[in-house]
This record gives C-alpha cells, structure tokens and sequence, in this order.
C-alpha cells in the first residue's frame, strides 16, 4: 500500500510578507525590509525534490480540501477564527496573535486547506486507502493555541486532525509526537488536561516559546502522565535524538498504546538551521522515522501520519524531509545528501545524557492509557 | 566645478511588499506574491554602478534631509500628509490614495527624505557649489497630486523642489521637463493654471494614467500654454526622442527662458522596460542629457537639476543612469552599455513624426514667459 | 476528451545562472551579478496558477520522458548534441553556442526531457487520447538551429516533435505557427527547403535575431512557399495580432491543410515583457488559441499541440497561459485578468496595417501542400 | 580621532553563482539551483546599516585599493595567484581549489581590492589618521592557505595584512584573533612556524575545517606556543565567549605583548547563523569589542584592525556588525538588536568550561614574545 501524501501550491502562496527575518521591517527602527525566514522556499524545494527524485511517483496524492468549520471548533474558538479570517482580508494581511505570526491576504483560507488536508490523510490511513501519510502543509500549526495563533502558526493542523480522529474516526487514544526543533505548546496546551491524547515534544531547552516545555510539565487534572517533554540542550545531534528516541518516546509510546500517532514533522533541529543549534543531518530524520514507522506498525496497524510544521534552511530541510518520505514509504531514491561530507559527526554528552534519562524517568511514571468507555 | 549628487540607503529601504508586479498579491483571485515592480533593484543597482564605475569619485555628495512641513505644504494638502503619515505607520503598511502606491512601513520618512534632498540639491546648484545635480531618489513623485499619492508615488519631489526655488531661492520661472515614460500628471496639475512652471511630458501615449497627458492638454487659465505634452505611440526610440528633444523641448525652453530647469528623470522609457513600451538605449538618455545640458547652460547659467523617477528593469536602467550621471558631470567612465550589440537600432517612423509635428505646433503658440515682476 | 498537459519540475531547475538579465555578469565591465532573465519564475508560476485556478483538475497530465538520441538526431547534429553534453557537465555550466545561452550543470537532460515530452505529447494527442495539449516545457526551442544553440535556446523542441510526427506518427504535413514575439529562426531554418513543414512566424520586426525573419524569407528550393512571417513593428497589440491571425495564420492554414499544428507558444509579446515591446494581454492569448483550435478542427481532427517558448515577465506571462490553456481545454476558471484594468485598449495602426497586408499577400501565393506520395 | 571604515559595493558583486548554501547546484544528482549561503546580503545590509543608523557619518572611510603582487606573495605562492587569476577568467567562474570556495567571473580583482584595502587601514591606524579600523570585506580570507583557497575564501586579507605590517610598517609582533565561528585555519598555517605572529581562534569544535584547530594545535618549530585554539563545544553563548576572552584570549595578548592585534571578525557564531550552532547575541559582539579595544590600548596604541570573515545570516548579521562598529567607534546610535527579545538568555555550562579551563593551562605557557631582532 502507498504511502497518503498531500501537497498544495497555495501552501507556497501563504504570504509571510517582508520581515526581517523574523521581526517585520522597520526602516525607522534600522530594520530592513527583507523575507520572513518561514517562507515557501524550504516547502517547495522539497516538494519539487520528492518529485524529481522519483518519489513522488511511488505516493498516492491525497486531495487537498478546506477543514470545516465544525472542525475548526474541535479546537479552536470561534474568536480564534473570526480573527484569522479578519486578519486576512486586510489589505497588507495581519497578524495571528503574537505579532510574530504573519497572516497575508487570503492565509485564512490557506491555513483552512492546511487543516482540511491533514484531516483527508488521516482518514485515508485509517480507513487503510494509504499506509501511512505525509502532508507537506503551510502555515504550520503546532505552537497555535485553542485561541491565538503564535511562532508563524495560525491553525493547529495535528490538533484538529487528532480530535477529528477521535470524534469521527472512532480511534480512542492518539499519541502526538513532535519533533519541531521547538517546543509543541500549541498542541500540548490544547490536550493538557485529556489523557486520551498523549504529547511528546522533543525541542530544544527554553529556545521558543521561552520558558516553555520543561521536563516538569507534565498534564493538568486528568491529563497528568499524558504530557512528556525533553528539553534537550542546544547543540544535540543525531546520537542524542536517537538515543531519545529509544529511551523516552518508543517506550512512552508503547505505554500508551495509541491508535494513532501522529507526528508534528519540524525540520528545524537540522543542522544548518537558522531558527535553532541542533545538529541533525538528513540520516537523523530517516532513522527516527524508521523508528515510528515500527512503532505505529506494533502498536496501532501502523497508522503514522506525519504534518510538516518548521524547517526553514532552503536548502538543507528538503534533503531531510526527502529522507522522512523515503522512509515512511519504504522507497529508496537515488539522491544522496550532499551536504552529509560537510558536517562534522557527533557524539552523545553527558549533559544531554542527563536530560535525556530525566525524561526517561517520566516515562516509567505514564499510567497505562485509560480505556475507551466504548470499548 | 563637479555634479551634485544624493543618494541614501533609505531610499532602498522604502518597502513596496509584495505585489504581483503592480497589483497586491491576493493567492484567492489567483495573484501569487511575488516582489513590486517599483523595488529597490534598479536603483540600489544604479547606484552601486556609479560608484563600481569610478564616477562616484567624480561627483560631489549632497547630504540628505527630510523635507520640512513648510516645504511640503508648498505643494501637498495637509490631509494628503497626514494621510501618508498614518498609512506609514499601519503594521502591514498602507497606500498612498489609488490602490496601486505602497506605503511601507516608515515610507512617510524615507518620502520626506527623498523630496527634502532635493531640495538641498537645488539649492546647492542654484548657490553654485555643484555645477548641476542628480538625485537618485526613491520613491518617486510625478504621478502625486496635490492631495493624494498615484502610480507608485507619494510626496511630488519635483513640484517641492520648484516652489522651493521658486520662494525662497528667489528664481522665477521653473521649466519642469518629464522624461519618463509615463505622463507627468501629478506635477502638470500642481502647475496646471500657473505660467510661472512650464510643465512638459513626453510619454508614451495612452499609457498611465489612462487618457492622460494628450497633446490637447495645455493648461488652464493663466497657466495656458505653460504645460506640454508629447504622447509618443508605443514604439518610439532613440530617433523618436532625439526629434522629439530638438522640435519640442528645446524650442519651448528656449521660449520660456526659465531660470531653472527641472528634469523628472525616468528610465522607463528604455528598451527592456516591462511598465512600458519604448525603445531607448542608453545612448538615447546620454544624448537627451547633452542637450538639456546646453539648454541649461545656454539659458539659466547650467542649473539643471535632475531627480529619478520610474525605470524597473534592474539590469539595464543602471546602464541608462550611469550614461546620464556621466553627461551631467562631463566625466565619461570606462564603462560600455554591454547591451547595445543585442538591440535593434530604430528608425523614425511616420506615425511618431505626427505626432512630434503636432507637438511643435504648440511650441509656436506658447506665450513668452511673463516676466516676473519682481524682476 | 482532455487536453493533455505537460510539466515537471526540472524544467524548474534548468540553471541559467547570475547573468544580469542577458548578458553574464562581469564585474570589472560594471556587470553586476543578478539573476538571468530566461528564469523559472515565470514558468513555475505558470504552472501554480494552472494548479490553485483549478484548470489542472480538468487536464490530463502527461508523464514527461527524455527524448531518445534519434529522435534529437532527427533535428540536430551529433556534434551540437555532444556540445550540450560536454557543456552541461562543466562546473559553472557553459553556452550552447551564442553567449546568450546558459547551460547548467545538468541542463543536456532537462533539455532532453523538455523535448521528449513533447514528444509525448504529440503521440498522445494523435493517438487521440487527449484533445490537443500544452507543454509547460523549460528551455525553451524555437531558436535552435540544426547545429546550434541560440537565444536561450537549447534543443528544438518543436522541430523534434515535427518529425517524430511525420516519421513515427505517420502524418505527412505539420504546420508551426510560431507566436513567440522573436523570429522562429531556428524552427525555419530546420524547416527552410521542405515543403512538408510550414513554418509561420509573427514576431517583432528585427528585435531577436538581428535582421531574421523579413517578409521576404520565404524558404529554399522545394521550401519556396513553405516558411511565412510576419514582422510587426513595436507597439502592436490586441488589434493587430488579431488581424494577423485572420488575415495571414488562418487563410494559409487552410491552404496549406495540415495533419497536425504545433504552436511555438511564447508569450513574450505581452505588454509588460522586458524583452520586447509588444502590447497582448490575456484575452489576445485566449482569442488567437480560440481561432486556432478552431482551425485545428476544422483541418486536422483537432490536433493542436503547444509548446511553451519565451515570456519572461513572471507576474503577467501566468495570466497569459492561463487564458492558453483554458481555451485549449474548454475550461474556463474564475480567474481574471488582475492586469487588466492597469493597460489601455489599444487598436490597429495603419504602419501595422500595411505589414499584415504584405503578409496576406504571400499567403495567395503558397502552393498547394504537397501530397504525402505514401498516401 | 575617528575609526576607519573600509567598504566597496565590488565586494558585493563578487559572485557565488547559484550553489544549494555550499554546494553546487546538480540537478540530476537532487541538488536544485538557488544561491550561495556566502552572497552579499548579510555585508551589503550590514553596510546600509552603518549608513542608515548614522554611523557613517562618524567613521572616516577609507579609499579602497587592490593589493599589490608585492603584497599578496609575502603570503600567497604564486601558484595560486595564479590559479585565482584562471578561474576568475573563466567565463562561468571557477573555484579557489577547494571545490567549496567560488570564484565568479572578475572575482581575483574583487579579492585583491579586499586584501588591499585591509591593507591601508592598516596602514592608517599605525600612522595614526585613525584611532581603530573596520574593514567590511567580501571574499573573507582566514580559511586561505598559502597555496590555496579553501571555505568560501579565495586570499587571505588579514595574514596579508599582517606581513605588510611587519614588512613595511616595521611593527614586530602581530596578534591575530579570530572569532569567526569556524577555525582560522588558513592563517595559522601561514604563521604556524613563526613567532612573531600569535594566532588564536575561537571556533566550535570539529566544525569547519572538520579535524582542525584543536586544543593540542600549537605550532611548529619556533612557532611552538604561538598557536592557540579554542574549539567551543556547540551551543557555546554570551557567557561561553566572554569567558574565553577573559580566561584565554586576553592573558594571552597580555603575554605576547602585540605590536597590533588584527581580528578576524566572523559573526558567524550568532544565534540565528546557519552555519554554525553557537548562540552570540549582539551584545556578544560588543562586549567582546569592548575588551579587545580595551586589550589594544593597553598593549599597543590601540591598534586594533577588524576584518569582517563570515557571518551569513542576512537578517542578524547586521546588528551584530553595528554592535562592533559602534564598540570600536565609541559611537552608540539609538538602534536597538530587535532580536533580543526572541532568543532567551545562555549560561556557562560546565563541559565549555572545561575547554576554556584548559585553554587558559595553554597560556600560562606561552613563552614572552621574542624581542624583534632588529630592536
Ligand atoms: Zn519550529
Ligand atoms: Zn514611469
Ligand atoms: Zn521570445
Ligand atoms: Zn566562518
């Protein structure tokens, strides 16, 4: 069975507008106007990659549709959304929220296509059309909350694709892992208080939002236990990821048996990003995907759909997402990494070590998933 | 004595966003964003060939200003300001008053910088310490009317600096010749009922603004006869305008005996233009620049001062600038137009001759420049 | 049935390099760097218009491939054919022959594809798979000679479909109409002694190349009859190519009776190119693709396939194929013109008149076409 | 007495052609074409920074020259003057011999009015016209060996420089310390046997050149203990930094006792670099400016010379530059780092520590400077 993939131009076509990089252009303030640093270019490099590669070929495309209001609501509140959409019809676009979360002139209903696609893939893997999925989708969501959108996100796209999982596809627990070179607020502040969504977010330490998913943070109320953080410190790479990966989010999710896994897909801990000081290489993302690509088979009939969210070197991150989409489909393409000579290999130190079985720690502490009262 | 010259990295800095070339980008009508056509390209480009070429140290570099409130009073409504002032300040930006004039963030500032330098140009040639001067401004300001911002433009740096030479330099008669492709309306209806500034455009007929600047166009009351318009057809080059300066142009100056001449120097009317349709070289721009030259120097003790209007191709408007930025200072660089092999030379044309016929006619009918009485 | 449609990202990717515009860049001769003019803006644009409009929806996609060695030794030399080669593996990539022609790093195979596809194309559309078709192809072909790259040239596509046509399709007589605003130099001079190929092209009197393309060149020997063109002055728009089209491309379309109509497609003489200074709009596109599918039913059961040439502006050549493709198709999508409204109407001259009317001449004198002697 | 202040848009116009960041565009091995991570961006905003803030106008620019052959052959063969001569002539350029380091078309000239430029500041700040000096030059050098180019760098300006002052300027010892995020290795290798030239480089460890510049690399011969390097640990901040500058590089200088320290200044370890994972803020940069101007007075006159290496992101560059360039001028315009806010704080971390600790054992054993023979 293919691999779902989901990919759209008017993704690109999202207008990020003319900031310095990431802090809009003010000529009075020395800013000179310039792009903003999550632009199409990363996301459309790496489509173009995945098709003259051959991959593309191997994938089905999954159609690419508007979320419905009523998914909308699942999480956000109307407020939220009334805003999007005003913001959007301004004529230079606004902002959605922070005011570092760029909303163009018809974003709304860009970032509704972003949302509406994620959901058709995961319908589509679960009613077993495709095996698994990818959506290279733009705006990212995950640091949008139930009502303000922050860090370039307007819509949170796992979260609706999660709770459109569980209301209308019957599946009872998903698991979130995001692997954003940031922290997963968004998604994590929306289910802190559910144990029926468990989120893992492996980010770098106090890097964006500041002060935000600490190793103690850890669900409210009933959601206690179903929220994991690992904080790893700036400079971690490829021995650090996996070695997080064996220790705290195979074995979390094993305890949480999900029905689901879904995966906010950050590309930002590269190792020639800008928006962050990790050191992943391309290889990283293909082993960690190989790692929830088994997870997902054991766990849950190998039900992984995967959401793009950051990634911003326009060169490097579509080698790593070309890697992710190898790997997910099980098809490997001829391209080789070529920046793979040019970065230095790394190894795991003891100060990453530390946080790492910190986390570790936590996950003996999971209570085992609640049962769905339907079941 | 050397040639004035202003520049200053403000000027780039004035930020059009992201246009589809003219229209703003709107991804739900189907316009992709892309960059505005009136960038900082062309000129930043121009600029750095003037200095790259040697015939920066040739120049005499007038320091910037803003243009004062009494300086812009001169020409503009003060709700026309305050408008642009507000527009300036909006987050995202504004526009200047017909949908088609970015207001960047902080563009009030730079707009004032560019008209408050040349005015200082003016006065520095009128003073005598430059022989003549051209200033390398951005924004620019023909099409801007006394009360409201056009085609790009939004504070009229011409028209200021007339009144500016008018009332407080103490010189009479103002000949403002437009250059650029496009009518000159912004300036001719500041000056429309006024014999005391001969206006005269040549442009492309019919072009922008639409059904503007026809050779019927005269001027109004007092003002009759003081404003000229040359509409070439689409087409037009190098023999068209050469004709066109030695039947028209330099017969009207030499009629109205002005005391100051005043060129709107766009660049648009080059052959690789894409807002327009004409066919000049840089040569043609070196040769206009000979004659206006003499004329200045023949009628108003060479006070020639010279201020960039339109011109978008960043490749070869840089090439036209430098030839005349040479022509102005008598110093010829080493630097050959490299485009020249790959264009066509052009003819005159029947149809073009018509029309610069009738043009000259209305040189004949123009009345002797009344005197000024204080003189 | 659908129109067939063809495009790859590749295309996307042929490299073109920093020429400032059209000439490379050379800093000691004040050749700033930039980007060169035949960039993949306009195409890929082109292509996301195609795409976010709908259109793509109602086109059947035909799947690229490279052209085979025979079929490029059908148009081309062996030694032209090596010279791409060898200059495609250069580190900083080469010239296919005339200075004026960038070969990446790899642009021998993006050539390659580009024509194979069309190919590809042709097949499909007279096996009657698909109604007619259009291919979004990059580099463009049309001023390629047998030997020689040129003009941005690589690879004749459209002369390699001509006889892949004739040799494998079995249809004896193609006709090429070539509404790039260049001369299809390369195209006739393939095609110039053989009376089994017209050629026809309407372009912009002696702008590309220098002195090609006159009146007067009306083939060689057998050829006498067989090659057509149209030089219009500058400044010729909606009015004037209309005539054209009814006046001279369509009365010796029906004289000449083709099996097939290949369309050098290019949209450079649209009214805010650089490279030339013609005035078309959108619907000038849709109307001279409506006459000429008519044309195509009306002789040849419908066969008419495009190839994408020159159009350079990136924001206005996608409106231009947008209207292209959605007459071809029969699709009409919401969008409009955004353009539209910003350029004037214009009408035809009597300078542009008496061109047409020489033109139309030379039709009354085209011979029969030939009968294939195999049927 | 003013800092002097070297730039020239030809620095800008030094061409890396279209490479993927660092390598070069192949598009049928995956690689698409874009632009080189080491274009003008990042310098040429940094410039229209100190214009734009008012720095400008409190330096004294001085006039840039090209290097003589004199003058490149203290330290380069001339093989690879040479060979940097080739390349540049070449009509797509070449590269400087590492298949990483560019050479467009005209760039030997670029490179030689680099290196000829530091030259004379230099040459200004020992005679005393100015009190300091900034050099913003583009290709850097520090990766320059003396028979090659290596890592985007093509000759090597401060080791030029640093011979000229010794040669001609008759100064006898000469420090060189080079914060760029990579290490000097080109100009340790120059001066890895000779006393009289103290090196020392803080880099993140095993970054570029990969296996260089580490704690145990101290020089040859009589060179012995006039090597230093400081390879930081990635994520190394502020207060990583300044700790080495007061636990390293500053009792190092004090020991060595310099004639003239000549900086490499890299802004490459900024936070938000793609080049590298180190974590400076502006303020970094200042305060590292701070001691050094503080180190130079003390020691020798302070003759202080910065000479800008990498440093790559476009937006961030900037402010850090202006931090130094204000540092060294002792002018503080009113621009504020609009980052600051974004990026959180950074704390020693006992695994930097422990590099620091044992660079600063490295010290404490390098012998006194030897008194100039000639003295
Ligand atoms: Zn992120
Ligand atoms: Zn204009
Ligand atoms: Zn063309
Ligand atoms: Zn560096």
């Amino acid at each position: 069975m293919p691999t779902g993939y989901v990919h759209h131009p008017l993704f690109y076509w999202h207008d990020t507008g003319t900031s310095a990089g990431v802090v809009p252009a003010d000529p009075s303030a020395g800013i000179q106007p310039f792009t903003h640093v999550e632009s199409a270019d990363a996301k459309r490099r790496s489509h173009e990659l995945i098709h003259t590669s051959g991959l593309l070929a191997t994938v089905k495309v999954i159609d690419p549709r508007e979320a419905t209001m009523d998914e909308l609501l699942r999480v956000h509140t109307s407020d939220h959304i009334q805003h999007l959409q005003e913001q959007s019809e301004l004529p230079g676009g606004g902002d959605a929220g922070d005011g570092f979360s760029p909303v163009g002139r018809g974003s709304y209903r860009i970032a509704r296509l972003a949302a509406g696609s994620l959901v058709e893939l995961v319908t589509a893997v679960t009613e077993g059309t495709v095996s698994n999925g990818y959506a290279l989708l733009r705006p990212p969501g995950h640091h949008a909350t139930a009502d303000q959108g922050m860090g370039f996100c307007l819509i949170n796209n796992v979260a609706i694709a999660a709770r459109h999982a569980q209301e209308v596809l019957g599946l009872a627990r998903v698991a979130v892992v995001d692997l954003d070179v940031h922290h997963g607020n968004g998604t994590q502040s929306i289910f802190y208080g559910d144990p029926s969504v468990l989120t893992i977010s492996i980010h770098q330490a106090n890097c964006f939002p500041p002060d935000s998913g600490g190793l103690g943070d850890n669900g409210l109320g009933d959601g206690v236990g179903y929220a994991l953080n690992i904080p790893l410190p700036a400079g971690t790479g490829h021995a650090g990821y996996l070695h997080t990966m064996r220790e705290v989010v195979l074995p979390a999710l094993d305890r949480f048996d999900p029905d689901l896994i879904l995966l906010s897909a950050g590309f930002d801990a590269n190792v020639f990003e800008p928006m962050a000081r990790q050191m992943l290489i391309a290889d990283t993302y293909r082993e960690m995907t190989r790692l929830l690509v088994d997870a997902a088979e054991r766990l849950c009939h190998g039900r992984l759909v995967s959401a793009h969210e950051g990634g911003y070197n326009p060169w490097y991150v579509p080698f790593c997402v070309l890697a992710h989409v190898e790997q997910l489909s099980g098809h490997r393409t001829p391209v080789v990494d070529p920046y793979v000579g040019v970065v230095a290999a790394d190894h795991l130190l003891p100060h990453q070590r530390e946080v790492i079985e910190a986390a570790a720690q936590l996950v003996a502490g999971i209570k085992p998933a609640p049962t769905n009262s339907a079941a």
